[in-house]
């Protein structure tokens, strides 16, 4: 038995498309033959970089407006819950420390799904490190653990090189999804991401 | 025999995207039952009131880069040809002063389609007064009586008042597409479009 093709899904928990994206990529991805290695970044540094201090749907209200409405529809078409958060965006970089302890872990998918519900779903607060604590409950076996070893600075560094690599592959936003090197940008892409990667396979 | 319903899809003459919205929302919208009314609008003064004084392709570079690698993907994919324009974006008042003359004419889409090949297909400066006009022999019976009539007062009005008009709906970047009060901003929306469209009067 070989493992399947991987798609690689850059996503950060503070983004509103990265909501849908992860939670209906597995199943898209896997209904054709591959794998979706979920892979966490920081929005922030590539923000900065495109002289953003803030989400470019706060920056620029008439896009965040367009947004909003735009993921109630894609949410309510997912059957994803969705309450608009009464913080926006939410720092996400203590779950994605936490994503970053054992990267690729069986766990992480249920990890990062659980993250983008308390968030886009219960309007708790993701920064807060009990809130964490719950989105690991019952997805890992030791919790407290994980969180005190995303502490340690391998893994702040882990995440810092993954954002860096990022930058480098040409990724401004997420979701992006990477075939090679090929970027796919925004949940509404897994589809052509997908199709990509199958031509490319079938080409082998 | 009742008009087929119809959803407005806005356009700019210089923007990327707009190019395989235009080429291919009719045939996909008629596949539906649907109509696609054409609505030039400039972008330039939706982009002013963002802060921008250019494209935001041309102001994010690493977005740009992306741009042109996806706008490639999309016309392989819908075979369409795309040749890069050596100059972006491409001043596109003159033509959609054209498209003002006679709103929602039989000839409108042709023509669109004619200007939309000569800047990304065939590297056209359509900003040239001699290029709009190859666009529209052949598409309408006087092309000399037409360019005319583009420069009168209240075609240079009526250009103005729709791209008013984009804005108020909450426009901010071309294509959108808009079905009622919803907007469906990109040419990769047009199916999600059609699909609340036909929502819609299944429901009325």
């Amino acid at each position: 038995m070989t493992m399947d093709p991987t798609i690689d899904l850059w996503f950060e928990f503070g983004s509103t498309y990265s909501y849908p994206a992860a939670c209906r990529a597995e199943g898209v991805a896997r209904a054709r033959g591959f794998r979706i290695r979920f892979q966490p970044l920081l929005l922030g540094p590539l923000f900065r970089e495109l002289g953003w201090n803030d989400s470019p749907f706060n920056l620029y209200p008439v896009k965040g407006r367009y947004m909003w409405r735009d993921l109630e529809r894609i949410c309510a078409d997912e059957d994803l819950p969705l309450r608009r958060p009464s913080q926006f965006p939410r720092n996400g970089l203590r779950a994605a420390r936490v994503a970053c302890v054992e990267p690729d872990a069986a766990w992480l998918p249920e990890f990062v799904k659980r993250v983008y519900h308390a968030n886009f779903a219960e309007d708790r607060d993701i920064a807060d490190r009990a809130v964490v604590r719950d989105c690991l409950v019952g997805v890992v076996e030791d919790p407290d653990a994980l969180l005190e070893a995303s502490g340690a600075p391998e893994v702040k560094d882990r995440l810092r090189a993954n954002t860096e690599r990022a930058a480098s592959l040409g990724i401004f936003g997420a979701p992006t999804f990477v075939v090679g090197k090929e970027l796919f940008w925004g949940n509404d892409r897994l589809e052509q991401a997908l199709k990509f990667a199958s031509n490319e396979r079938s080409t082998v």
